[in-house]
C-alpha cells in the first residue's frame, strides 16, 4: 500500500457528492457497469445470507412511473442506471437452506458439515428472537450494499445519488413486488454528474472526526 | 478509468472475506488508519445528517470486557482497530438545528436560506411518520458507513470483519451509553488475517447475477 492509493482513494470519496442533476446523455460503459454490478454481487451480508434482490430499472416508461413517487427528484429519469435494493419480507426455513445447499456446490463439501451454521441461523434470523425483525434486518443488508456500491462508484469516477426519498409501497405496486418475497427499500441513481449542477460545487458537511470519532 | 483501475477493486473486493483470525501483532499503521477515519467521516448519509457516532475501542480492558458479549468472538481482542457503530436513540429538533448550524458555517450561506431544508427534515424525520422509526433509520445509516468502511479498508488491503452478532445492550453498558442519546447498532474489527485463518482460503459463496440483479 503506498501513499497513492491512500490518496487515490480519499480524493474520490471528497469527489463524490448526492448528484441532483444527472447528463442524460452520458451512459456507464459497459465494462464499467459489469465491475459495479460485480461488486454489488461481492456485498458481505450477515452470514452470507443476501437477503435481498437488485432491481436495475432501465425501462423508461417504468423510470417515468416512479418518478411521481420519488419526490419528483428527475435523477430518476436523468440516470444512466437505477437500482432499486429490495430485502426479503421475512426469512424462512427455505432461504436457509438455499444458502447451504449453494455453499455445498461451491466448495465441494459435505452439506453435513455446514450443521451447526444452519442451525445458527435458523435459531437466529429464521425462529430466533430476530426472526421478527428479519426484513429490517435484511434492509440493514440491503444498506451495506449501498454503502459499497457508491464508494464503489466513486472510486470508478461514477456519480450517484442516493434515494431515500422514494415511497416504497407504491415501487412495489409499479415493480410488480406484490407477493414476491421483497420489498423496496431505497434506491441508488448512478452516471454522470451535469455540468450545471451546482450541488457538486458546495463545500461538503461533515462534523469533525473529534465529534463523529471516540477513541476509548 | 481504465481497465487496470476496475480490475484492481474487483480484485480488492473478492481479496477481503470476514477474517475469523487476526494477527494481533500487526497493526495498521499510522496514515492508513487515519484515511480509513477519514473515509468513515466522509460516509453519505440520509439529509446528511450523520445520525451516529463512531467508538474506536482500542483499551484491552474494555476489549477483553466485550469479548463474551459477541459471541466469544476473538476478533474482538486480537484486531487491531475495533470500531463500534452506534446510531441516534431518536432524531429531535437539536440534530437538525446543528446540522442547519453546522451547514451555515462551512458553506458561509444565510441561516433562512436552509428553512425550506430545515423544515423538510422535520416533517420527515423528527415528526413525520419516520420519526417513530428514527433509531431504526438512523441503525441503516450505519450500516452506509459499515459498507463504505469495508470496501475501503480493502481497497487500502486492511482486512476486516462485521460483527452483527454482539448484544447491543450490554455494548451501551460497557461502552458507558445509557442516557447518552446513542446505541449500539453493529462492530467492526479492523486488521490484518493471521496466517493461518483456513476461513482466507474458502471459495467465496454468491448468489448469481441473474438472481440478484434483475433488469425491467
Amino acid at each position: 500500500m503506498n501513499n497513492t492509493n491512500i490518496q487515490s482513494l480519499i480524493q474520490s470519496l471528497e469527489w463524490r457528492y448526492a448528484t441532483k442533476v444527472f447528463n442524460p446523455a452520458k451512459i456507464i460503459s459497459a465494462d464499467i457497469w459489469a465491475a459495479l454490478e460485480k461488486a454489488l454481487v461481492l456485498t458481505p451480508t450477515s452470514y452470507g445470507l443476501q437477503p435481498y434482490q437488485f432491481i436495475l430499472v432501465q425501462d423508461p416508461a417504468k423510470r417515468a412511473a416512479l418518478l411521481p413517487h420519488s419526490w419528483g427528484q428527475k435523477q430518476v429519469v436523468e440516470c444512466s442506471h437505477y437500482i432499486v435494493f429490495t430485502a426479503r419480507t421475512e426469512m424462512t426455513p427455505a432461504d436457509v437452506a438455499k444458502l447451504i445447499s449453494h455453499t455445498v456446490q461451491v466448495r465441494g463439501i459435505p452439506a453435513g458439515s455446514l450443521d451447526f451454521y444452519r442451525d445458527m441461523m435458523l435459531g437466529d434470523i429464521v425462529n430466533g428472537p430476530r426472526g421478527k425483525a428479519a426484513h429490517e434486518w435484511a434492509a440493514r443488508q440491503c444498506y451495506i450494499a449501498l454503502g459499497n456500491l457508491m464508494t464503489c462508484a466513486a472510486v470508478l469516477s461514477v456519480d450517484a445519488c442516493p434515494m431515500e426519498g422514494i415511497n416504497p409501497a407504491e415501487y412495489d405496486n409499479l415493480l410488480g413486488l406484490n407477493g414476491s418475497g421483497y420489498k423496496t427499500v431505497v434506491a441508488l441513481a448512478l452516471g454522470y454528474r451535469a455540468e450545471g449542477d451546482k450541488y457538486a460545487r458546495l463545500k461538503k458537511v461533515r462534523y469533525s472526526h473529534a465529534e463523529l470519532v471516540r477513541t476509548v
